[in-house]
């Protein structure tokens, strides 16, 4: 929470003041305040936020927005080019369509309430890890003359935080098509927020469709509109192997095609374009299973030409490549996590293989015994190079008890696992395939937003060992063509889950509380460019049924 | 064509000299030269360039493009922000890649085969209108130190060549992961093209389903990349009424939501956005039967609340706001033609609604006679307001005798209708539907490619009474979430049957010949930031059946 002392043992006078007025407001507005009945074709009594803010109180007044809204900026961060690039994006989003003659029309007089936009940011640390603190302040307000705040102030602890405070802002103001001018409504707001997890997932897998860069950041963009905050990026499996390594340049032989590929100055673009967006990228190997596209360029990964899964696990060489791509990787990816996969290890080729069914022999090993000697000493190669190993649950089932013990037990086969996890002290990320899986499109957006990544866990201190969850975009049959409208909007539902308070988000008929206001969200990815899918459709991303408004299909 | 003497009566001796060595560049390479045989994926005999110029001959050099490429203008229009603009893009499209380390490799030397590109644009004008010199010719080769020209050269007579130009530029610079340079591929390239029909459209409805600007403006980008030059721009329908008319500022009541409308600066911006990518946009009001939605702001267009199309044809009130409409729309549609519709007409409500059933019997007119009448008033509105009416062809299939001799038929029933129309002297644009209709998901992309709009039309005279033809995107079940793959890749072949020539794309297997090279540019689309569909896929805009390539899917 801000604006306590323990964050901020001295704090500023400035940020005193603001707090006082703060909590005058919160005293005179109380907390969900209701607003007044207007002509809107929405349900007034619902916040068109989306994730909602863990502290909302608004009030009666439409403020309008100046078009040449300024950025004035406080704190030790506060003149980060993140939130200097932050401002400038979510600008072009607010003012869309305040260009041509309505631009001039409110000019020359103090028409304008929100002409200013503060952001105070009180940290010049641009970490970007685990648990990042993205709590944010938000004040909109008319100005009276006399407070020193007022009109649009944003206050973080950290850039993350002003930069999901600019998100929320960008949603508070509409363009009004009566006047054309972007207006805030029910103001003054005060919102005090900050996320529930600090792990909210989404993974895209580049090896069953290779998408382009600019598609992979369309992605990361329309993410930082829901306040995701971790790009898993599956980037290599068994049908491609698209990402360069110096190291082992043969290895992006793999590729589908000579086009099909990242090089590594692209992916150093992806992980900065994230960053700029608040958003850590996860890069995953999957390994031993999930890596036939590896022998491509090194056909001795393979235990035999005829017999090419699970990797060879009986060279060095093997591990010498895994290390190899490791220590490239390092270079690109700062996050600290590393995903290692580890699913559906089908074992059948080391048994069959000759010189491997030796070597199981050689060293008394059951095959099942050699997935795990695979796994941990591909463990510790992460370790060694400051990763914090994260596995796909199928190592946990297997061998829990051998497991590095700081391993990120990634659930996906069902429910029920992360309470395991957490109860050996493991941290766990909840990715449930029956409904957060988002090539599964039967599942409607009702499934993902139930989905509890706190299920069956009640201790509090293993509720702190959830770190999240994550949305699983598969690839298989989606690319370049269906990749965003198969994400969205159903992402959006995992992604209130992920940031919103239990309690808040869990009441009610959700057809009432969240339907509309997922609308609403569905409606605003449009406008912003995103393909976003119609939310009701029986399957996801599937077309329209008919003629309607974006608002109720 | 370029360089003749009817075109440029008094050459300048630049061009001249350019024209000499172009001419011994054709001499040196003939027509159609076959490049070596490389290592590339693909079939090297093919010209991976969609769609195909009219002319080219190409080498065997591949040349290096410098990443700080510089743009040299000539000519009384190289001077044009829409030559800058145009430049300014496609830098960024051809290097994609070319950001962080690999960009200085190179530098210092001399190691760029081409530093510059030079666009020289005979004229001054930027008029868009119908039949507007799109033509161009380009020239990519080394630069010997002893030529004026050389490197890269794109001469056209108008702005909007210049842009083809670019465009055909665009797609020879390929970015090469081996060296992480863009490169050109089989260079000296000479190039001299020209689209075979002047109108090339696509349209869009924004009636069925609302489109945002910014997907309206995502599409016109993506047409652009096709050599298309109209957006048939189907603004309104029954289900809604998205477009302010200032003069009746009722009328967008008929929106679907008060979010889901344009302001006339929105109407404004598309229109600039897309001359300034040589498209120019056609507006339609489909009327009398696709006007339902005109009567929410005024029932009074209704014959009554209970029977509400076609509009109120015995109203004087009805013609005013059409009058009142296109009084405005002129302001904002600076395209010679407007679309009036005029497809669809059922009369049930006229012969039904007493008060209109009294009106047709006192001017003794049947329905359709009134169906005629309304047309023909429309088209005189239309025509003093220095507009060339486009009416769908029921217009001409019910009363060709009596419709404005300027009127240009807009084929859709089936195919047959464009021979009839020309043999009176009619203009046609062939959209027909059972091939033409992005909607229709079930016609693959050789039945849009083998499409031929001059089907049946064999004077010369009569094929010149054929404009072109447009792709129709109708939007029952086409929004935001999927407009882009139900357009593409399939418009992409119609594209390819508009501009180049008739012969060259006829003959042989087009699964040989087209084929790989639809594959490539949809490739191409993706790597651009476009959703477009898997092309071989039995439905158009279905997704991917499994992992797999771009180029082969």
């Amino acid at each position: 929470m801000l604006f306590t002392s323990s964050k901020n043992p001295n704090p500023k006078p400035f940020l005193a003041i603001t707090h006082i007025f703060f909590t005058l407001l919160l005293a005179l507005f109380g907390s969900r305040t209701q607003g007044h009945s207007s002509t809107s074709e929405l349900d007034d009594s619902l916040v068109y936020i989306w994730p909602l803010p863990s502290e909302i109180s608004f009030g009666k007044d439409t403020l309008i927005v100046d078009p040449d809204l300024s950025l004035a900026v406080g704190g030790e961060g506060g003149k980060s080019e993140i939130v200097r690039a932050a401002f400038d994006r979510y600008r072009g989003i607010i003012f869309k369509h305040s260009h041509g003659v309505s631009r001039f029309k409110l000019r020359g007089g103090s028409v304008y309430d929100i002409r200013k936009l503060t952001v105070i940011v009180n940290s010049d640390s641009e970490e970007l890890q685990l648990g990042a603190d993205e709590s944010y302040s938000l004040l909109v307000a008319r100005n009276d003359g006399r407070s020193i705040v007022g009109e649009a102030t944003i206050e973080a602890n950290t850039v993350y935080g002003a930069l999901r405070g600019l998100e929320t802002f960008s949603q508070l103001c509409a363009f009004d098509y009566g006047t054309k001018t972007v207006q805030v409504y029910k103001a003054p707001w005060y919102i005090r927020d900050k996320p529930r997890f600090g792990y909210r997932g989404l993974l895209l897998d580049t090896s069953r469709h290779y998408l382009p860069i600019d598609v992979i950041k369309q992605v990361i963009e329309s993410m930082s509109y829901a306040k995701l905050n971790v790009l898993h990026w599956h980037i290599i499996d068994e049908q491609s192997f698209p990402l360069e390594v110096p190291t082992y340049p043969n290895l992006w032989k793999g590729a589908y095609t000579k086009w099909e590929r990242y090089t590594v100055e692209d992916a150093y673009e992806i992980v900065n374009f994230a960053k700029m967006r608040g958003i850590n990228v996860m890069a995953e190997i999957d390994i031993p299973g999930h890596a036939e596209s590896w022998g491509a360029g090194y056909p001795d990964l393979w235990p035999s030409p005829s017999c090419r899964e699970p990797l060879d696990v009986t060279k060095n060489f093997t591990f010498d490549v895994v290390s190899g791509i490791l220590t490239d990787m390092r270079k690109i990816f700062p996050f600290e996590l590393f995903h290692l996969g580890g699913d559906e290890v089908n074992t059948d080729c080391w048994s069959s293989t000759p010189h491997v069914k030796q070597w199981l022999q050689d060293h008394k090993m059951t095959a099942k015994d050699a997935y795990q000697y695979f796994v941990l000493r591909a463990q510790e190669i992460a370790v060694s190079k400051n990763w914090t190993p994260v596995n796909w649950e199928e190592t946990f089932n297997t061998f829990a008890a051998n497991l590095n013990p700081r391993t990120v037990v990634h659930n996906w086969l069902g429910p029920g696992v992360c309470p395991k996890a957490v109860a050996k002290g493991f941290r766990c990320i909840f990715s449930n395939q029956g409904v957060w899986y988002l090539d599964h499109l039967d599942v409607p957006w009702e499934g993902l937003y139930n989905a509890e990544p706190l299920e069956g866990i009640n201790n509090a201190s293993e509720q702190e060992l959830v770190l999240g969850g994550e949305v699983c975009m598969w690839g298989e049959t989606a690319d370049t063509s269906n990749v965003q409208q198969t994400i969205w909007p159903r992402a959006a539902a995992a992604a209130e889950r992920l940031w919103s308070k239990r309690e808040t988000i869990s009441m009610g008929n959700t057809t009432l509380t969240a339907l509309p206001r997922l609308h609403y969200f569905r409606c605003l990815l449009t406008r912003r460019g995103v393909q976003a899918a119609p939310v009701t459709n029986k399957y996801g991303r599937s077309p329209p049924t008919g003629p309607g408004s974006c608002y109720e299909q």
